[in-house]
């Protein structure tokens, strides 16, 4: 279908709808006019879809792949669905991982423009970020009315790529007139907490209250500065004007992909755009929507932090697992950065998926205790075997999932998912969900992070170093005490230890920084090292992308 | 008229017309298909038109403006025009300067979107940039295998912001794990390479081989090295796919405006981007293009540079001039950073003007060094007298111009400068162009300075620096024997000083340093204090910028 005709049957004005190049578009939301979860107006009220993962594996369970083919299934079904997902940062890109725009038949198209700046948001939020920063420097070269103490200035700046040698700087070199030496650090343009806020914001009025609340630092008595007190926040939002606008793809099969904000599901909330969503169940009878990494991370972060925003929660959660994956976490044979995926993983071996299924099981429940339905998707492999289907569709069930069902919309596009997308509509019939956040607003952040460590990660408690007690004490200060808890720790573990496959249990998670995104309204907490601006390996992926004469990108997909 | 109209009017298929977002478009330049100068394959050869200027004032000459008005009144004229412009980088647009987008009834619109972030093309070159940068630490990371020399390193990072703090920075602190402490810097994205070489490419091909070309620093036995040692240059490619294709939007009196490209007049060539003149060439009856700063730098360079890589020259220039800017550089008064400007500035001067006529009349004969007819705009204010005019027709008429006439194009659009629009196409039909560049390709680099110095700038001679001279003695390694040069030097006056007003003569020009731009192919010479990265004044522009809660952007023009 063309953008413009999907766009119509999405509700959208044609006045609000606009076309940014060849196979994207921007979606105007000023035609929404009131904010009113959660059916949003709307009779009956449209499904909402989440799909998330089990712990992830360098292997890759294909969680964008499942969500980009349920959502095709659910339209060859005949229930008008929208997939929402996070736009891809540009520093994977060119470094290891490859794009986000799914893969074999369940893709976003063109996937080369998806995965090299689509409309520019990223580099947007960017700009905007970039700004504050100057900004900050400025007033401190000109005067420092304000009496920014400079070494309480916590705000980075960003580019949107991998770039390690900018994770540790001293700017403000070489005299008076570059004005005051500062050790500083530049992060990832997507860890950015105006990332954050982009994808939070309900309208603009909001967009720019979040923008104006961003503390940047405090001043020489204490006071917390914020981006209001510099008078930026106005420029700020009039760089993210049009970024504000969900951006509109097609699936491989011409159905509608919102693809909108691209927050880091780590020291952010890792979830596409709250406005994206509204724009989807506007105009839909279904969004199928995409949480970063495994359950306990922007799963978690996607029932707290973006359904608190929102104002509803979903009808069902979809958990994507593998028996490859699960054969790994069950301890069958792990990867090595650098070195290829061990080939025993390739095939079928029912004790250790039986083995991960500790894992699987652990996500199913953390699901669970936001109170919605679990149907876990089996992301099928040509080495699987039907008893490793089997150990995981009867575990699955037995842990409180409604059904495990086998897809091969890798294989098969949306005629692979048909089975799950059935299955997706008929607990959203018969199980109402009753979403319920994990903690309430008003329970102390020091308790939050522990409910957190304890209810999704399976700690025993929390420990936290001197320097995380310190910022605790300062919860009122950055009138933080109401917000979620937005933790930052490995996706590669339910727990802070990468190593630690399966389920861990009976550890002491070290809290060891806190962090305040006033802006955003999260508190972070920070446990391990949490790589904010990740590097390039040494066989890095630009190496193989090319621009071909004739004007075509290949190695990106 | 609509874009797709004006499009479709100047022979681009619709297969080539691309919507990117509201008042803007791109034209993918794929449809031409043979490079061939000078008239494009058309019979008769389109115009050409340069408007270059006096040597500019904090006052503002209106050169944007004039570009502008004459395009829109050569239209009404039935000489089908598009004008062709740089895009303004959002540095200034936060600090000082405003905006790009000319002023009063001869504007491009919608303005707003022009000056921030357009579709943007900056942070597509500013990506590619520093893909470079990160790609050349990530090499001296991951075991060096090019053996890169770090203190050769001259290749900075770049943000399109005006940030004075990262004028010079470290790098790679923190430890092993972050690389090697390097000093290192930032520029502004426009005064990247990686700009130059996308405003000069005529094809895929070329951006290719330029940017595989450009030379990053020297191996430790003193090799030069280029991104094409590092495989990255298809990767910066990838990224700027899109960038390379012109846009499109409209004047304020719906004729069309192609803005693409954005390279610094003095440490690069300040001209808007060959392909996009070359759509223009291709579909209109003539084409007017602006060039940065004065004639002696933005012009020079357009002859020396753009026109050679373009295969051809103007068929006219078109030298903007006020009276107001003429009382300054004749000695009425000067302006002061950050100071009001002096009142007397805005009355009728008729000494001054005679005094200050020596820069424009330095000017006048700079451009006619290069065998092209001038015609002088005298861009008119309420302050001005007739007397004042006749003193600029009159002297500028003794001195080679073939005319000089007043306009009023900023109040009163295309309307204001019909007259100068008659002359101009007069002089295209009476006067045959010669275009010439002022040295020989084969001339040696060091007598090239030279001869832009005395030529152009009025020197009795030119001094190299201890640096300079030994960066002269390496041409051969870069290759550069052959290549153009580009001087950076101030523009506030003929002079590398930028207090002298007037027409400065019988100075020593001192060249401080000289750059290889091996993928733009030019040597750039630098003389005197030449800001690579702005700084944000104290009563910064972003201040009085802001978005209203309906979406508007206010305080960008």
């Amino acid at each position: 279908m063309r953008l413009d005709k999907m766009a119509q049957s999405m509700g959208v004005p044609e006045t609000h709808f606009h076309p940014f190049g060849p196979g994207r578009a921007k979606i105007d939301p000023r035609y929404l006019e009131t904010f009113s979860p959660p059916s949003f107006g709307r009779e009956p009220s449209p499904l909402y879809v989440l799909v998330t993962g089990m712990t992830p594996t360098p292997l890759g369970e294909g969680k964008t792949t499942t969500s980009i083919g349920l959502s095709m299934a659910l339209n060859r079904l005949g229930t008008r669905t929208v997939v929402t997902i996070r736009q891809p940062s540009m520093g994977p890109v060119f470094g290891i991982k490859g794009g986000g725009a799914g893969g074999g038949k369940s893709t976003i198209e063109p996937s080369d423009v998806l995965n090299l700046h689509l409309t520019g948001d990223v580099h947007a939020v960017g700009a905007a970020h970039n700004l504050l920063a100057s900004a900050i420097d400025n007033e401190i070269h000109h005067g420092n009315r304000l009496e920014i103490n400079p070494l309480t200035v916590g705000w980075p700046r960003v580019v949107d790529l991998n770039d390690r040698a900018l994770r540790k700087v001293i700017v403000g070199l070489g005299g008076a007139a570059n004005g005051s030496p500062r050790e500083t650090r530049f992060d990832i343009t997507v860890s950015s907490e105006v990332m954050a806020i982009l994808a939070l914001s309900t309208s603009y009025g909001d967009l720019i209250d979040r923008l104006g609340d961003i503390g940047f630092g405090l001043s020489r008595d204490g006071r917390l500065l914020k981006a209001r007190d510099l008078e930026v926040e106005g420029a700020m939002a009039a760089v993210l004007r049009e970024g504000f606008w969900p951006n509109l793809m097609s699936t491989s099969e011409g159905t509608p992909a919102i693809v909108h904000g691209s927050p880091f599901a780590n020291i952010a909330h890792g979830n596409s755009s709250i406005i994206g969503d509204w724009v989807g169940l506007s105009g839909s009878d279904c969004v199928v929507t995409e949480a970063g990494f495994g359950a306990d991370l922007g799963g978690e972060k996607f029932f707290d932090i973006k359904c608190r925003a929102l104002g509803r929660g979903p009808d069902v959660a979809v958990l994507v697992a593998t028996a490859k994956s699960l054969r790994m976490h069950g301890g069958l044979a792990d990867t090595v950065a650098g070195r290829p995926i061990p080939e025993i993983l390739d095939k079928s071996d029912v004790p250790s998926v039986r083995q991960g299924m500790q894992n699987l099981l652990r996500q199913i429940s953390n699901v669970r205790r936001f109170h919605v339905p679990v149907v876990v998707a089996i992301n099928a492999h040509p080495g699987d075997s039907p008893e490793e289907w089997n150990v995981i569709r009867d575990l699955s069930m037995e842990g409180g999932a409604e059904d495990a069902i086998v897809c091969t919309h890798f294989r098969d596009g949306g005629a692979g998912a048909l089975e799950l997308a059935e299955r997706v509509r008929e607990v959203c019939r018969l199980k109402k969900a009753s979403y319920r956040p994990l903690y309430p607003d008003d329970l102390p952040v020091e308790e939050k992070i522990r409910t957190v460590a304890r209810e999704m990660y399976g700690a025993r408690d929390v420990t936290f170093s001197p320097k995380a007690k310190k910022s605790l004490a300062d919860i009122e200060r950055y009138g933080a005490a109401g917000f979620p808890v937005c933790i930052a720790k490995t996706w590669a573990s339910l727990s802070h230890d990468p190593s630690q496959k399966g389920a861990p249990s009976d550890f002491l998670f070290p809290v060891e920084e806190i962090r305040y995104a006033t802006g955003a309204r999260f508190v972070t907490a920070i446990a391990g090292d949490i790589q904010t601006m990740p590097g390039l390996p040494s066989r890095p992926a630009y190496r193989r992308i090319r621009l071909t004469s004739g004007g075509n990108v290949e190695g990106v997909s």
